[in-house]
């Protein structure tokens, strides 16, 4: 079962996946990380990058939420949030922060460019994404909101957003 | 600050929601039904239905991660899911599960019909939904996942189906 186990991580591993990377910011619980990262897992996310003083692997809350996702989804860990932005740029990525602010675009308006390689920085579960960080993004994406609470937890917000531009990329596939 | 958070709470509820409802049976962890409520809040949902053994308020750890969103969203507790779907379709919701089956509709493929009202019901975190649920269900939605876990914890896989009837619902009245 294990060798069986080995076999499909490394499989998944060589595995062309999807040029989405999702970014984890100055977050603050763990099982948040290990969701995110079983989410990377479903949706062949090309990597997981964890900046500030987000927990990272080996973890032992990361692995009770992320299910063994923490061994297959490439991760890479920055203490600051601008290094892991200036590799992505020069990676080719485009890079936006996942953030209610003025000029955000509504989750349902941001489509995915065929050509594109996009990064979503998600940050801190009280305090958002970084200025600093938001200032050095190519723009912010918000999901709509419209209960009396405005925020949704972390992980459940990293799936919505990564699923918009997975389905994206599933239905090029698609047409082409 | 109550005074005030009263008046949201009550404007909500007087709110008009989205003809969306959300069914959870037999999940095992009352943070995933938490963070569900907190999902039914953003999206302004119409209801959260209970079934089976599922948590439901008032409930400690549903509080901790629903955030308040346990007393705006309006739920429903019933023994048997059977019985939910009896009342769902005379509500007139067409009802699915989110299950991967043969049949299933993949997620990106499922295009929420403007004249209908949606019910989806989401199982137990590892045996899913009950055989004979999906059998009384009008269709399975699948969220496609390509990696090794083949698995998305409860709450994302319902904050992303929840989001892409949402998304549908926000695009027609954006054209309408």
């Amino acid at each position: 079962m294990d060798e069986l186990n080995r076999k499909s991580v490394d499989a998944f591993k060589a595995a062309s996946k999807h040029p989405i990377i999702a970014v984890l910011e100055n977050v603050r619980s763990a099982y948040n990380v290990g969701s995110v990262f079983r989410t990377a897992d479903a949706f062949l996310l090309e990597a997981v990058y964890i900046t500030g003083y987000t927990a990272h692997p080996p973890h032992k809350e990361i692995k009770k939420t992320a299910l063994g996702a923490e061994d297959t989804v490439a991760w890479q860990y920055f203490p600051k949030t601008a290094d892991a932005i200036v590799q992505l740029k020069a990676e080719g990525y485009a890079v936006y922060a996942a953030e209610q602010v003025e000029q955000s675009i509504s989750l349902e308006k941001f489509m995915g460019d065929a050509g594109h390689k996009i990064a979503v920085i998600f940050g801190n579960e009280v305090t958002g994404v970084e200025q600093s960080t938001i200032a050095a993004c190519d723009g912010c994406i918000e999901i709509p909101q419209m209960g009396v609470k405005h925020s949704l937890n972390i992980a459940t917000a990293a799936g919505v957003v990564l699923w918009e531009i997975v389905r994206h990329t599933l239905i090029r596939s698609d047409l082409g």
